[in-house]
């Protein structure tokens, strides 16, 4: 049944005709427990969503649509390990890289004993690379590990470790992703060879740019007068393709395996974590995924009223549903979150851009809206003056800790009164008497200018402070957010069909652009731009 | 007059109720030449909007509107340095910054005599420090620049001189904006305090996160020793209040001025720019403004409907108010090109994120969308997903070049072949036909997950290579393009009341954040907000 079908929708639709356009003063003047009451603690965690546009019986009628559109049904299948991306035949199963006991389920034993045998192979070399143990081809140790992928095998790695940048122990961790020579380039120029480790990240191995990262990498590792002997010592793999790696002439003793139940958007637990635990410890690592498993225990267990994935995603639902909304901001006031908005424009606007529903029927309204952001302060000082008074509604996530991990505490105190303003400004506005009170008779001009309508949504994540546990925790709200809002709108979130055309296309372009290849594309704009490229470099037409 | 209350506006949407609904692919079949011609050449730069969703008489109706609406005055308004900024009565003239014959007007002898002698000192200091002459407290030469400066004097700079880190042959030049402490700690932990030179950038000289960041690199420099007369060979100024400056502690000589008609996210081609020229050199600096120039003459002379700038605003206006549009996402091919994005981020979202016109009325419709990306092909494994597949149409810039600045050439006709191949895909899409003739019987289950709509407009910036003059020219192209939106919207795109509020919520919450003090905030949710940080860090509630 289409979700605006359902009784529980026609009950949200006569709520929001009611509520919708009341403003967030009215409903804390209504209810002054609001602040105190819309709030979820998880172990050191707060997630507060008293600003939003909501009351006590939104957020009933919110989890009853829920059920009504199966959430619980389709958590227990997720957890199980149903085959719930179903486009593809494929378990969902993140869940249980972070399980040690398997309390979760999902994984038979058997499944189970490989997840753990290739935990213990990679803390195995952490160790060995991290004490020195590991050694190049001229026999020194490792001071630079290059991760070599792109996408899931990029993003999240990453974004986690260069918000533990405090718990590095390790060697320095580059992130190489773009197939533009540029990013290899200048990151290989101040490297040295014997010293360099590349991790080639690729769950099928066959990515373009990775591999053609990593041939490059070969051939400069080569050029520095290494035997063919030493691609063995300096090149390790994370891939579900044995093969590949095989041929690629990597030895399948440094190949770290996952499986096809992984998502490449959700494979950080895995050995995709490899260059995380490297840059910091395998304790660390450990530590992030004990968070994220805490929070999947919560997932499962709290009822969607009190579930904060749910909530966050019902919330998203409730905007995009109703109120027309098209964009969301993720505003880390943390700089060592800098990549957490890239991160989460892959989790979720690849999971959920979509539309077409599992069944392949379109899509009854809009889904994800776009994901972007910046740390805060920064972003104050960039496009905050649209969040405040563009004809957009955008709602945010703000993130905070409440301590710091460095010695600049007072800058920290700046930090935290900075976020908690923006989120206060946001809600509650200005309006034209309160500029006007604070103006001369001379400055009536300038009201229209100074006022701010308010009303505008956002959540405060606050915690204690941003230490691998933590952050773990926060990665799985939003992959388990990105799961409840796929259900909410019936799309499969575990499939990315959408990539697919651009890279037939670009294979089938690539030839064109030789020098000495005439132009074959169909495509008359394609055609004329391979052209006009070849003009520019001199090159025949 | 309201836009919408004009004729060139009522046959814009009687245009659209014609073609607003036709695919791409018929456009292409009616009219096989768009490729050719539907283009702008500056230089070896080709503006191509072939694939947008307009014909002819769309372009000719919407320059129309656009001289309807005042484009063509308001141009002349802001080159002539009338006070187009009224709500703060000032002019806007970047553009005689980078006009050293004073072609485009604007200035008076004395104003341009100004500009031209902080030109000069500009340049003997960039000379000194790149010589080793300018020497810090201990006689040791400059190895290292930090910008202390945020939004315009961090963003501009910052991407510019990553973006030509081919040409650099000067020091080390790091950027650090936030407040947040981690941000200035874990760039200076790696610096020499003897060897590093801070440049405090700050228009007002009281903007809080850089001078808090001013007076922590200030302590950090007295703490390795340095007596307080080190100050003045560590710390220069790039601002326009002279007391700020000095009261800091910074010698006035060592002060790089520039105006109130210069502003902030228009300011790099100013003394702003200073760390542009430190890591590269005042000659990259002057073809950086020369490209610039070359866009402001075009964008003064062209007719509009060959007039880049002007196509680049009408043709978002396009999207926004007939086709819904709520965010444009920029792509550049280019990894030295990452953070275009954020700056332009602030460049469009602040300056037309406005909701009232320049009288105070509401506008009419939607203004700024947002703006967002990531370099290609690194977006390809990430969101473009939602841009292929998602529920919402989002306009594109692809933007690169034929000529890569690095060695790995076969890597850059890749790049290429995906950036050509994803606009293709956009435009294009793929139909259930075309799905289905791919496919055996049995994959009919996935025809409508493998089939894209396609009909997504974006346009293709071509440019010969990355340098200076190139880059100079994009930003030039944007910045006018602001300007256009801005009219057509009526907005004044030069302020930013915006910004106003969450300061002064900021500076009314710091006091109850310090560790003794009680919480004397009035918003509920801030009050609690505060009261979790102080039990989180043990201190009194």
């Amino acid at each position: 049944m289409r979700p605006d079908e359902l009784p529980e929708y026609a009950a949200l639709a006569r709520h929001h005709a009611e509520i919708g356009a009341r403003h967030l003063r009215d409903l804390y003047a209504d209810d002054p427990d609001r602040a105190e009451q819309m709030a979820v603690w998880l172990d050191d965690l707060r997630f507060d969503y008293a600003r939003h546009r909501v009351t006590d019986e939104t957020v009933k009628l919110l989890a009853a649509f829920a059920r009504a559109r199966g959430v619980e049904d389709a958590r227990a299948a997720m957890l199980r390990g149903d085959a719930i991306n179903s486009t593809e035949g494929r378990a969902v199963l993140h869940t249980a890289l972070r399980d040690p006991d398997g309390a979760l389920g999902g994984l038979d034993d058997a499944a189970r004993a490989e997840v753990a045998e290739e935990r213990a192979r990679m803390a195995a070399f952490v160790e060995r690379v991290q004490q020195g143990e590991w050694l190049g081809h001229d026999g020194q140790s490792i001071s630079d590990v290059v991760n070599l992928g792109i996408g899931g095998s990029d993003l999240g790695p990453a974004m986690v470790t260069e918000a533990l940048a405090p718990d590095r122990r390790g060697p320095a961790v580059h992130f190489v992703s773009n197939v533009d020579g540029a990013h290899l380039h200048r990151t290989l120029h101040r490297l040295d060879p014997a010293r360099t480790l590349f991790v080639v990240a690729s769950k099928s191995f066959t990515t373009q740019e990775t591999l053609t990262n990593a041939r490059s990498a070969r051939r400069w590792l080569l050029a520095s007068g290494a035997g063919p002997r030493a691609v063995a010592k300096h090149f390790v793999a994370l891939s579900t393709n044995e093969e590949g790696v095989r041929a690629f002439g990597i030895d399948p003793a440094n190949m770290f395996r996952f499986w096809d139940w992984v998502g490449g958007r959700f494979s950080l637990w895995s050995v995709i974590g490899l260059p995380i635990a490297l840059a910091t410890s395998m304790q660390t690592f450990d530590e992030l995924c004990a968070g994220a498993h805490a929070v999947d225990v919560h997932f499962r267990d709290a009822p969607l009223e009190e579930n904060i994935p749910a909530l966050m995603a019902l919330l998203s639902w409730w905007y995009t549903e109703f109120f027309g909304v098209r964009a969301h901001a993720v505003l880390p006031y943390d700089q060592l979150l800098a990549r957490l908005p890239a991160y989460l424009q892959q989790a979720e606007m690849e999971s959920n851009g979509k539309r077409v529903t599992r069944d392949g029927a379109p899509v009854a309204g809009a889904t994800c809206p776009v994901i972007f952001g910046e740390p805060g302060t920064n972003g104050q000082h960039a496009f905050y003056q649209l969040l405040h008074q563009g004809t957009q509604i955008i709602p945010a996530d703000f993130l905070v800790a409440a301590e710091a991990r460095h010695p600049l505490d007072h800058h920290h105190r700046l930090l935290l009164a900075n976020c908690f303003a923006q989120a206060e400004a946001l809600a509650r506005g200005r309006t034209a008497d309160e500029v006007r009170a604070g103006l001369g008779k001379e400055g009536e001009g300038l009201v229209a200018h100074r006022t701010f309508p308010g009303n505008r949504p956002s959540s405060l994540f606050l915690y204690r402070r941003l230490d691998a546990a933590t952050l773990g925790k926060l990665i799985a709200l939003y992959e388990h957010k990105i799961f409840v809002q796929g259900v909410l709108w019936g799309v499969n979130s575990f499939d990315q069909w959408g990539v697919e055309l651009g890279k037939v296309l670009a294979k089938a372009i690539a030839p064109s652009l030789e020098p000495d290849a005439a132009v074959t594309v169909d495509d008359p704009s394609t055609a004329v731009a391979i052209d006009v490229v070849k003009a520019m470099r001199g090159e025949r037409r």
